[in-house]
């Protein structure tokens, strides 16, 4: 039922690449803001096709990548991107000119390198990146409010039909987020730092945890409140979403693991010589950084994190 | 008023040895269960004393430890573990006959050690460790409710007298804690890996991150919801009880950290030649862990913690 004096929507018809946490999310929210007139999905997971149809997040669900780009003037890639290429290689003929391609991806660099050469020259392609997650994973785990109050970065290649980029921006505004833009390799820098090493350390230590005695190991569990529980929350992230991530930010990743190392093995030289003075150095600064978080309002200052440390 | 009905508090006069979040906590919970009928506490930091008579948290405040626990029959340390050996020094030939001490240090060998060269023969010694803590600290930051639903090990050395233990034990059930018993060695091991490792690494994180030149700086900051806000929250917790800790549990903390660093080596390694199989394998244990804290009931599936990976 078409109203005459209803404003149409953003997008006429907008296809989801994939349909996990992300997707899902994403398509709960374009729904709650009217921002396509339908929503399809392509999903190649048994499983998240059967489970997407029956949640009746989206209008209709394709096998066919091809077929579910078809027709559609928005494409979000919501898959790990090491499934980018051989995708959008797969649909990147069938789309329509005018289209605007966009992703989610945590890493940027790569997924221009991946993306770009399959898709036709009429076509517009903004990547972007939503600072939101969680670690569930699959089309139930989505909801639509999930990217609320949350960084969203795009970074646009030069030459960027600066239209696509407001169009992407306007959708991720409207559902919540806050958009930055920058260039992808900066990004790729910074959420090095702030994402990827943070994600390899909570793997890591929780693997540590992992090989002990089994005794030992359930001690772990038990008394995980004081401090180790905050890591496993983060290394229950989607496997294959992180493989890929590590992957394909090889080199920002080590770079920042480096010098990750380095701090380490000066504060176990530190303990093990005993020298107090440097370790409450170090504490103390440490601290404002924090501090900085929470005048950022990128945390809170107290309240549901208060039961978690010691 | 005596009330010749009432059951007599637990204790007749209990001395906190300092008074910051932990101590002013457990006084708090000590007067909301009336588990003392009068409550003392020692405070050498001037502005400690002063909040803690405003706050009106105990009922006296003593400068000088020896007269502090003058008379008591419970005296409970909780000033950072480095501390200890001076403090006890000082008021040792004070404690009373039948006294009971014990302590809230999360490190239990070096207490045992430092503690128990100064305390008359008639005086019980229960070495404890809430776990239970913010990265708050001070008077102010103290809350009764803190220890609820937390454990608390209690580390008694062989022949510790089974009445004093019984009575800590009541101590800790009656502000809402489970009590758990173990030998002060393996507590120290358990909470190198659950704690104490965990600590360390984000302090170090975040001390890498704080090297980093300012604008980058300023966009870590921004950007870190991705990972990185939950390791500056445990980063931000109290520098001199956490210089004190790593001095004081060393062998466990240099044990626990180069099984760590070993993994993290051939994390590095598989991320450099690209080992996707390797890493997505790990990635997958470690979701296991997740597991079986959320069975044991020591996290949430999801809910508060919802918004804070990737």
């Amino acid at each position: 039922m078409s109203d005459p004096l209803k404003k149409p929507a953003l997008f006429r018809r907008a296809c989801l690449i994939g349909i996990g946490l992300i997707g899902s999310s994403l398509a709960r929210a374009i729904r709650a803001h009217g921002l396509a007139e339908t929503l399809v999905c392509h999903s190649a997971a048994d499983g998240s096709k059967e489970t997407a149809q029956k949640l009746g997040i989206v209008d209709e669900v394709y096998a066919d990548p091809a077929e579910a780009v078809r027709g559609c003037d928005l494409v979000i890639l919501a898959t790990p991107i090491g499934a980018n290429a051989a995708l959008v290689e797969q649909f990147g003929p069938a789309l329509e000119a005018g289209a605007i391609v966009t992703d989610v991806g945590s890493v940027k660099m790569a997924v221009v390198r991946d993306v770009s050469p399959f898709l036709p020259d009429a076509v517009h392609f903004v990547p972007g990146h939503p600072i939101a997650g969680t670690e569930h994973s699959g089309p139930e785990a989505g909801f639509a409010e999930l990217f609320q109050n949350r960084w969203c970065i795009l970074t646009p290649p030069t030459g960027t039909d600066p239209e696509a980029v407001t169009k992407i921006r306007t959708l991720w505004e409207t559902i919540g987020s806050n958009v930055d833009v920058m260039e992808a390799g900066h990004h790729d820098q910074v959420l090095a730092i702030t994402s990827h090493l943070p994600h390899l350390i909570a793997y890591t230590i929780v693997g540590t945890a992992d090989d002990l005695e089994d005794v030992l190991k359930q001690e772990v569990i038990k008394y995980s409140a004081s401090g180790f529980r905050d890591f496993t929350r983060i290394a229950a992230s989607d496997p294959t979403m992180w493989r890929d991530v590590f992957l394909n930010n090889r080199e920002a990743v080590l770079e920042v693991l480096q010098r990750f190392t380095e701090d380490l093995t000066a504060l176990q030289r530190a303990i093990r010589w005993g020298e107090g003075e440097t370790l409450h150095a170090l504490f103390s600064r440490t601290r404002q950084i924090r501090r900085g978080i929470i005048e950022a309002k990128q945390a809170y200052g107290s309240g549901i994190a208060k039961f978690e440390t010691q």
